[in-house]
C-alpha cells in the first residue's frame, strides 16, 4: 500500500464521512473532479454547493456534470466567501483546492483571507464529525503566503470543538500539497 | 468517523501493509502494546524483533506476550542502535515510541541522535513499501529536542527512495504525539 498524496487521502475521508442525503461544499470547482465526487457521494437525495468565480471553471464543471448526468449540484459563480448566502442546512464536508485554476489564468488565485473567511462562515453549520479539507497547492507565487495565513487561523480553533490535522510529505523538491483537515467534534 | 489519533493512524498503516511471515522490529517495546500488535500482524511464520534498554520493559513484555502465547518475538534488552547486530532479513515494518517509558522512569527517555542511528541501519533492510513509523511524544523535558532532530533527519532522506510523511493534530493545548512515516518507494 503505498502512502495517500494529500488530495487522495482527504478523498478518503471524505468516503468515510459523508452519507447519501447531505449537503456538501466544494469551495473551488475549478475542473469539477472533486465536484462530481461529492454529488456521487451525497447521491439524489443529497446536495452539493460549488462555488469559482471563474466562468471557465463553471462553464467546465457543468460540462462534467452533465456527462455523469448529476443533477443534484447547484453551481455559483462567486467568491467561497459569500457561501452563508447559500447555506442553510446542517453541513457534512466542505473541500477547497487552494491554489490557481489548472490549465486556467495562473494569476487568479485564491487567497488566505477569502479562504479564512469562507471556512470561518461554514464552521457553525458543520455538523458532529463533519469535515473541512483544505488542499493546500503553494508552490505558485502567493501560495506561501495563503499557506501560511490558513495555518495559522487553523492550529488555533478551540480543541474543545475541532480537532485540526496537518498531513503532509516533507522530502520532496518540489512542493506536493499539503492537507488541512478540521473535523467538528 | 472520528480522524484517527497518530497512534492509531500508524497501526492502520501497518495493518495495510506487514504480511504473514514478515519480520518487523519494535525500536521501543515499552509495556509490549505495539509489539503484541506486530506479533499478531506477522503470525506465526513471521518474527518480530523487540528492543529496550529498561529491564522494567523487557519483563512487560515478556509478560503479555506469555499472557497472549504469542512466541514469534525476540526480546532485546539493548539500545534500538544496535538493531544492525540482530537483522539479516528484510523488513516491512517498523515502530518507535519516542519519549519515556509509560508508569516507568520518566528520566530514561529515547533521543535524538540514537533514534536516528537505529532509522539508518534499518533503511537499507526496508522493502518496497515497507514503513518505518516514528511516533513521537515530545512534551517531555528532552522531547523537543529530539522531534527537531528526528524532522530534521527525515525530512532530508532521498525523495528518489524514500516517502516521507508527517501527520499531527495542531491545535491542542497539550502535545500530542506527532506521527513521522517513512517509506521505501
Amino acid at each position: 500500500m503505498k502512502l495517500a498524496p494529500a488530495l487522495q487521502y482527504s478523498h478518503e475521508l471524505l468516503k468515510n464521512t459523508v452519507r447519501p442525503g447531505e449537503t456538501v461544499v466544494d469551495a473551488t470547482v475549478g475542473n469539477g473532479h472533486d465536484t462530481q465526487f461529492l454529488a456521487e457521494l451525497v447521491g439524489n437525495s443529497g446536495q452539493v454547493l460549488g462555488f469559482d468565480i471563474q466562468p471557465a471553471a463553471i462553464q467546465a464543471t457543468t460540462t462534467r456534470l452533465a456527462a455523469a448526468n448529476l443533477q443534484n449540484v447547484s453551481l455559483y459563480q462567486t467568491g467561497h466567501q459569500n457561501v452563508d448566502q447559500y447555506l442553510s442546512t446542517d453541513l457534512s464536508a466542505a473541500i477547497f483546492n487552494l491554489g490557481y485554476l489548472p490549465s486556467g489564468d495562473k494569476s487568479v488565485i485564491t487567497h488566505g483571507q477569502t479562504t479564512i473567511e469562507a471556512v470561518q462562515k461554514m464552521l457553525p453549520h458543520l455538523r458532529t464529525e463533519g469535515l473541512i479539507c483544505l488542499v493546500v497547492y503553494y508552490g505558485h507565487p502567493g501560495g506561501n503566503d495563503e499557506r501560511i495565513a490558513v495555518e495559522k487561523f487553523t492550529a488555533t480553533l478551540p480543541q474543545k470543538e475541532f480537532n485540526v490535522l496537518e498531513y503532509q510529505f516533507v522530502n520532496q523538491a518540489h512542493t506536493p500539497p499539503k492537507l488541512i483537515v478540521i473535523q467538528k467534534r
